[in-house]
């Protein structure tokens, strides 16, 4: 494994300045993959003259969280069956399973990584219709793929991906709802309510500073907004070094809740819906022990909480994943400086990680 | 090293008694699963005959680890394309995945879930094949499913689940190799390795003595040995309340590397075979951080660390998760003890967790 490519000399004085340009640029990203939308339909009319059965998806790092989305739209809103695959099967092991009838999808923001490249290229080989989601249509990723879409989120400099993320999602899920004649009206609606979120930077800014000292932290969601979770633990990592671990609402029953105790605050994910809803027995178990909770969500589950985020209100479940890792991202962002960490430049990471 | 704790006698005041003698029931539980084998050659008729094209798994808590271990045999060794679902994209949002020539397999221990038995009965409907794993036969799951195998781990009363993870993938890796008609010969190794690594009880509470005051750690695998990684922070949080979290060697280098520092100890699993063989970057990225690593693998691997549980030589890579969870499962118990936390009771567990 090598890391080759070295993040950009970030101000001394002005920590985060990427990652806070990044993440403030979102909206006008999104209207711009909005603007492409009907760019999408000859990739939209392949898949949907082939037909495949199934759904693979392969990604690492953020672009995972991206791929987790992406099964979540195919198996409620697409009904088709969808899975993460390991790109280490095919790469350590050699692995070639047969793909006749499937689709694998892969989703990078470089598209640089060896193991997804070579993951692509055994799904070719073995029947498989392969899609590649990049934001660089040049890389190889993007030529080893069949289909190829790009991203459109724009040249990434920062370290901890965020546009790059939503990007993704925004794309993937149009490129859906146009293979599958699923109307996709509702997204029109996100730049203005991402505008609504980053108008709250001083409410994200304010909630991370109780979690300075934090070493441990729980995130916790259920259905769409699960994908979120992983993000935001994932951005809490590399940018502030807290034990961050993310846990659907259902898992962290399963065993993961003995570690619940006042010291391990938890952040929830609550958006309006039936993800949503189902969290509520959850945040009472977490209310029952005594945990320290904050919300990012609806405005009932915030003042069920006691504190946090309050999402727009109107907006299709479905694409509530999009604009909810917005208020998580500037507290990443808040809470890596807090403790004196300079988001640019995380300790032991690259921009481009290529894993074999 | 040296043997300074006493195995816990059969006193219902001893902590961890009944933790202590599910763990050390499993080579006999092996055995009477491989005293089993041909009893599979029904079931794996039905699939023969059937012949699925992708392979959908759902699971939670432990159940999942054994899941993803079969995630990897299907894709690594028998070439089929295989993915986890989430059980809530059915119970929260009602999704039907159209399932014609695919096949849903539910792993869970008591076969009393609800969100897995609706699961099963949607697939069911949307002509998908369906098998249950369960260590009950008659348990809802077991007669909702069309196919059903039992685990035949025996009565599991632990709350943390031992002998039924190990007994749910000895189960599912002799039924793929009778499906797929893979030689399963290797496998009778399984009971004389596991009561080789229950030898290093000893070692196995040397090492977690180490761990008493960590209040974080990260489990890192690659391969079939990463369902050993999650299954173990699974094992250590339940038990212990220690924040362990598993990463996949490559996912470790996409942002969580950045945590490692020498009070977040790691604890890497490489066994002989390509797994662990890609795990060498990892453990020298990890040696030039300078971070603390502790290995349960080869003898090779736990040299190049410098402490760790030797793992018996030549069993087949595909089989090693089998044993190579046992002394994970040792210091877990170990490691609780020495917290002053009773394993068989962890705070805000029960032993059948009923998620909707």
């Amino acid at each position: 494994m090598t890391n080759t490519v070295t993040p950009p000399a970030a101000s001394t004085t002005d920590p985060g300045r990427l990652m806070a340009e990044e993440t403030a640029e979102q909206p006008d990203v999104w209207a711009r993959v909005l603007d492409r939308a009907a760019g999408l339909d000859e990739v939209a009319e392949v898949l949907r003259r082939r037909d495949p059965r199934f759904v693979l998806l392969a990604a690492r790092g953020t672009s995972d969280h991206a791929a987790l989305y992406a099964k979540y739209l195919l198996e409620v809103r697409h009904e088709l069956p969808a899975g993460l695959v390991s790109p280490s099967t095919t790469t350590v092991y050699g692995a070639r399973p047969h793909l006749d009838g499937g689709l694998l999808v892969a989703v990078s923001q470089s598209g640089g990584s060896p193991d997804l490249i070579r993951t692509v290229e055994v799904a070719r080989e073995q029947g498989g219709l392969t899609l590649a989601v990049t934001n660089n249509p040049d890389s190889e990723l993007a030529r080893a793929a069949e289909l190829h879409v790009d991203m459109l989120a724009g040249p990434e400099l920062a370290v901890a991906a965020t546009k790059s993320y939503t990007a993704a999602m925004l794309t993937l899920f149009l490129l859906l709802d146009r293979w599958q004649g699923t109307d996709d009206a509702a997204a029109e609606a996100l730049p203005a309510a991402g505008a609504a979120v980053l108008e709250q930077d001083g409410v994200a800014a304010e909630l991370a500073r109780r979690y300075t000292f934090a070493q441990r932290l729980l995130v916790t969601a259920r259905g769409y907004s699960y994908p979120t979770a992983r993000e935001a633990a994932l951005k809490l990592m590399e940018t502030s070094y807290v034990s961050a671990q993310a846990f659907s609402g259902a898992d962290l029953m399963h065993g993961p809740f003995a570690v619940v105790e006042r010291d391990v605050p938890v952040l929830a994910v609550a958006a309006s819906g039936r993800g949503g809803d189902a969290m509520a027995p959850v945040l009472e178990a977490l209310r029952l022990r005594g945990a320290d909770v904050m919300c990012v969500g609806s405005k009932q589950a915030v003042a069920r909480v006691g504190s946090g985020v309050v999402l727009p209100e109107g907006l299709d479940e479905a694409l509530s994943p999009i604009v909810e890792i917005v208020p998580l991202q500037l507290m990443a962002r808040h809470l890596a400086i807090a403790r004196g960490v300079d988001p640019d430049r995380p300790r032991g990471l690259h921009k481009v990680t290529e894993t074999l």
